[in-house]
């Protein structure tokens, strides 16, 4: 059984639920699995600290963190997951399914903070909420039927969460330590890096001003796939300040 | 991926459910992870075939059979498995972790059926409920906090089923294909992009002329972690030319 410490690592941050009882069935969900730290953006009611469907949960649900934007609930994150059914859409990340993903999150949270992100009940997440996502997540189901309810589906990957944790008990390999690698950049860095890119891109003009608010999200992907080390997005984010001064000063 | 005609063998058994909206839930995962058979034993609700959560599983609900007994909703199944929260009662039967429990279930139901009970919000199943099962499965929850939500454990439980069946490999029909993955940039787009790099750095006078030769090799290092795909370096070559452009006309 992975350490509790651990499972503190990982917040569940839910993006404009509709449905209080669903937050409550969340926060439900993460107490009897065993996580503790829930992040809650944009929610369409205020109430939902009182939901009666979070039997047992109580406490949890009053330690939510509210949140006004995907930014501010994912900046101390160094990895960002985002959940989807998949269906109707391009995806421009990575999809892996649960099984897959959970031995990936569960290193994480052994070093630093992992944000699982799930959309609305109507919707799901946006494009713009996934392009603060370094790659997506799906449980598989039925092509015919693929929409799972967001209490059970966050019910699932937390269970998936908990069980690949016991399944490296066995493991001799993993109780080898790593050689200590850099840590990974966390979503604030790679923000800044975002922002400054944008920046260096409209100064330079290739991007005209009215199309650069278009272009956001794709310049967010481009830069959350470099896989960047803290160290490495600090350098990047020097090169480009300095580029986008003398890009501006020479205006 | 299990043969659905094997899904089809196991029969999600509802004991004296008080929520329609609960057997909804059930219904609905049953759904999305490929089940079929739901037998209800006196339900507290006799609307509940018009469950609203049981988005997308209407036909599935609407199938449902109705028993008044646990003992004919089991009556055509060699093997019989209780749920229980194993909180505060002594158990007579053999209790087993799901992860244990999945294979055994899988396997039998690839030549009988199999039915799978699941007792009141409240209580539970009874001992009288419980004296019909063969053996009793408990889903690992934390001890402070051990009772989950009907519709999140019947979730939980089909999940893992549903995973053990991937686990012996077989059918992948039902994985969604991986987006086809971008190949790798090769060697002479990562040089030409540390070229512009180192540039844009000189123009910007973020390296001095003298200084810049020995921070060349640290660049090129930089650009290979990168792990850009040709799209993402073109991408990148594209945007430095521009910015590296800007620069020297502005000089």
């Amino acid at each position: 059984m992975p350490k509790l410490l651990d499972f503190d690592r990982l917040s569940v941050v839910l993006v404009s639920t509709r449905n209080p009882l669903n937050i409550g069935a969340v926060a439900r969900a993460m107490s009897n699995l065993g996580f503790s730290s829930l992040r809650v953006v944009n929610p369409f009611a205020a109430s939902f600290r009182e939901a009666r469907s979070a039997v047992g949960a109580a406490p949890l649900l009053k330690r939510a963190e509210e949140f006004t934007s995907v930014a501010d609930a994912v900046a101390d994150c160094s990895l960002v997951v985002g959940t989807t059914a998949a269906q109707n859409r391009e995806l421009q990340q990575p999809l892996k399914d649960l099984q897959q993903a959970a031995p990936l999150i569960r290193k994480r949270i052994g070093t630093s903070r992992v944000a699982l992100l799930f959309g609305s009940e109507k919707r799901g997440l946006s494009n713009d909420d996934l392009s603060y996502c370094h790659w997506l997540l799906h449980i598989p189901t039925r092509a015919e039927h693929r929409s799972m309810n967001l209490g059970q589906a966050a019910a699932v990957c937390l269970y998936e969460l908990a069980r690949s944790g016991r399944d490296r008990g066995g493991d001799k390999s993993s109780q080898i330590p790593e050689p200590a690698k850099n840590e990974a950049a966390n979503a604030a860095e790679l923000e800044r890096m975002t922002k400054l890119l944008m920046e260096a891109l409209q100064a330079s003009g290739y991007l005209k001003p009215q199309a650069a608010a278009a272009k956001e999200e794709k310049v967010r992907r481009m830069i959350r796939r470099l896989g960047l080390t803290a160290d490495g997005a600090e350098m990047w984010q020097g090169m480009l300040r300095q580029i986008v001064w003398k890009l501006n000063r020479d205006r």
